[in-house]
């Protein structure tokens, strides 16, 4: 397996309803590379200042996560510290410091130049194209993207689209990028233009992806508590791509697979803070939760009465 | 098939980024027998006053609706007005006027008391409770209710619950009526009351249908264009009770297969103005879209790679 992932390695200080965290292992790259580790291993490029509690990864690498490419920069790491209310619906940011993160320039260490499976995080999409460029002959290419890029940077987010065969994007994102309020019309305009598989995530109320000739839904499990919300769409790429790089199998009816696996790791995630539920869960208790999800959505469709 | 819906005729005037229609067929009792005669004949209660263009009615008519249950009483037809905007998500009601409605007292015909199938829509529980009373021998009794109700009158409404098989309502409402913010627990809460059964909307994200054991899914239809929402939730209602009425079988299997039914419908009423779509589709247009259901979500769960 090779698969490479590159976003940011960050500390989090979070607050729900139901406690609080402070400073805990957060950004795209940890919460993907946690999650996909239960595939198999991960290299992981970002950056983090001088003052990262790098012993914090080691259970990372515990679990197969190659950190090569982590760069330390002098200067502070990047912190995001944020609150959920009650509904756990959206994120409250009370503070976002970049710090390091914000001269990030990713440098793919040699050995990771042949990497097959890649999954460029939310980052600026001049850096996502940097980091293309650098890969020798990829396999399967999914980039993520957010709002501040499609305002700021809406030019390199469309070439960069050009280049990568999944686009994730929550549906907020997905309207944003288009204008189009129907998420069906959405996903058509954004196939247009590149992507053959994108992927649109409703958080809560589960994901689409859609391809030229299919659509396939996956809701969010219904969890009795979630606890804390941050990281369900990196773990949800980290699934989907970790289950793809790991059976080396793009067939519609793996892709479909993988993304239920995907939800199941959101799913698990936000059971905790930070990473914790991804260090704890093992092979069976997803393969048992990718049970649950088919029970919940599965009926005959027999209409004979 | 004994099917008995209690609930209200209206006439709706309604404005879409699509469009307009002015006084069409409205409210749930048209809605829900529409949807349900797709199923077999359906008993319709409900009150008009007698400005009513009842000859727009003889298509339902000629459908199997029974209208033996349906006042004329003197004063005004129950009106609304309501606008969507551009996201459709949300109506926007410019006017209400209950006219005859606010003096409902439902009555049913000699005839209608045996039914044994029932659909209780949105109206005040104290007369939800009183249709119950005047049924002889229910064999399942589902109930919708509303913001209004749950606030106005939780002690009746409360009560009703003790009664009913199934309750439905959406997602707000059920966080409203139980002050719990999970739906999984929103759902427990009320399965502790009475309903076996809960089944809970959420509008464009799908229905969740809830049992003491069990927990199905079905999304809602990724349609390429929604016309006018008005109407869904009912015409879901309408879908699910048809077919549990036509196959007499209450086993979770076929509950399952009623609530995509359900959504099925929901998919259709809201492809064009008042119950215009539901009038024109056929029993294969159904039987296919819950074939196009099935293959939104239906992945192959095993993950020996």
């Amino acid at each position: 397996m090779s698969l490479l992932v590159v976003g940011s390695v960050a500390l989090d200080s979070v607050e729900t309803p139901f406690g609080k965290a402070d400073e805990v292992l957060g950004g795209s790259a940890n919460y993907f590379s946690a999650s996909a580790s239960h595939q198999g291993p991960v290299k992981l490029v970002g950056v983090v200042g001088d003052d990262y509690p790098v012993e914090k990864l080691e259970p990372l690498k515990a679990r197969g996560v190659d950190f090569a490419g982590l760069e330390r920069a002098t200067g502070e790491s990047f912190r995001w510290r944020g609150r959920y209310r009650h509904d756990l619906n959206s994120a409250e940011t009370i503070e976002t410091r970049l710090g390091v993160f914000s001269n990030f320039r990713p440098k793919l260490p040699e050995a990771f130049t042949d990497s097959e499976y890649v999954f460029l995080a939310n980052i600026d999409p001049r850096l996502q194209l940097d980091v293309l460029r650098q890969i020798k002959k990829p396999k399967l290419v999914a980039s993520d993207t957010m709002n501040f890029w499609i305002e700021s940077r809406r030019g390199d987010l469309l070439e960069l689209i050009k280049h990568v065969d999944i686009l994730t994007l929550n549906d907020g994102e997905a309207r944003q990028l288009t204008e189009q309020a129907n998420l069906v019309q959405a996903a058509r305009w954004i196939l247009a233009r590149g992507p053959r598989t994108v992927l649109i995530k409703k958080g809560e109320h589960g994901a689409f992806m859609f391809t030229k000739d299919s659509i396939f839904f996956a809701p969010a499990f219904p969890l009795e508590s979630v606890f804390d919300p941050t990281g369900a769409g990196d773990s949800f790429a980290g699934g989907f791509m970790g289950w793809l790089a790991r059976t080396r199998d793009l067939t519609d009816e793996n892709l479909k697979r993988a993304v239920v696996i995907g939800s199941a790791m959101g799913s698990f995630v936000v059971e905790g803070f930070s990473i914790t539920r991804l260090l704890e869960i093992t092979r069976d208790d997803i393969i048992r939760r990718v049970a649950e999800f088919h029970q919940l959505v599965t009926f005959d469709r027999k209409m004979d009465a």
